[in-house]
């Protein structure tokens, strides 16, 4: 089993966690969005899409969109619910992380960590300071509840969250009036095979 | 169970298409989001992150995110497959949905049909074009190989396509020269349960 990916991209990075905490064994290999190698006709073979991270399971069988490759491989794990509700409840909050969370987050880390903030982007980074704060507010309310996002279980949910959430503040997000999201951040980096983003 | 929602919404529509697939009885409420009732207390205590479609299915459970929801309804018929490969396969053009075709496809035909493409709005409009353009383009590539997107059977990755494809051209995406998508298209409406967008 191949990744490709960068493990400095928040979605490539849930794979790199989701295989530390499942000790699945892969061949990481590096591709370099900003070097433009996602555009390549090689790699758009992978993945028409032209994003990363992308799974190569053999026999030219490719699956991209991070979440749907962290559900694939906790597949009859801990780590993914087989009751249809729960595992519905996994995937709300994987939409909600692609659609209301990462569009914000991601993007404003994105301009200000790899593009340092270039004057002709401040607009842009500074109009996503709204929409990220009001993700982790629903995140927050949650966690206020719950330890883990869909009750009291780590799932796959936890991890797509945890992805940009614990590097929000490369983005301006200050996180410490979350204490709720505080705590289950550091819930999840005391996990025994926990993996650290490099 | 009740679905509140809007059926001139794509993401609400997903649920309208799969419950006539599938005779799911269900009563519908209706919300409108542009007199802002997915942001009331009510609201928002069903779905804190105040989007529709929502899920209300008693006991105070609802659940919320339009692929999530028909995941979840179509868990255990021939619309989700179980292999774990092809699920994900399912899910990975789900989240391709959110990511990369509805900000583009459904965006550009909020601003147009419902706002009535107002002179402040045209640039960000006509900005929704190109990447709208892609998302057709790599959906169109998998439909010349496979007759729906995760191969020989219809499943609910061709319903969340399909509610902001079909009416993309309210958008001013012009499909006519996207012939696979313009099959596909035909082949569900001719779904003998079919229902149309009203």
């Amino acid at each position: 089993m191949k990744v490709y990916g960068d493990t400095q991209s928040g979605n490539c990075y849930k794979i790199k966690l989701l295989a530390g905490l499942l000790d699945i064994q892969h061949e990481w290999i590096h591709v370099s969005v900003l070097g433009g190698e996602t555009q390549t006709p090689d790699f758009l073979n992978k993945n028409p899409n032209g994003k990363i991270p992308v799974l190569a399971l053999g026999g030219g069988r490719f699956l991209s969109e991070s979440n749907a490759v962290i559900n694939f491989l906790a597949t009859g794990t801990a780590l993914l619910p087989e009751d249809p509700l729960q595992y519905a409840k996994v995937q709300q909050w994987q939409f909600f992380e692609q659609y209301s969370h990462e569009p914000f987050i991601a993007v404003a880390r994105f301009i200000a960590k790899f593009l340092g903030l270039p004057e002709e982007r401040r607009a842009e980074y500074e109009s996503k300071q709204e929409g990220g704060h009001k993700a982790l507010r629903v995140m927050e309310q949650q966690l206020q509840q719950t330890p883990y996002l869909t009750g009291s279980q780590l799932s796959t949910a936890d991890i797509a969250l945890y992805a940009y959430t614990h590097v929000a503040g490369e983005g301006g997000f200050d996180l410490t009036s979350y204490c709720a999201i505080e705590a289950w951040l550091e819930r999840i980096r005391l996990e025994p095979k926990y993996v650290a983003m490099q």
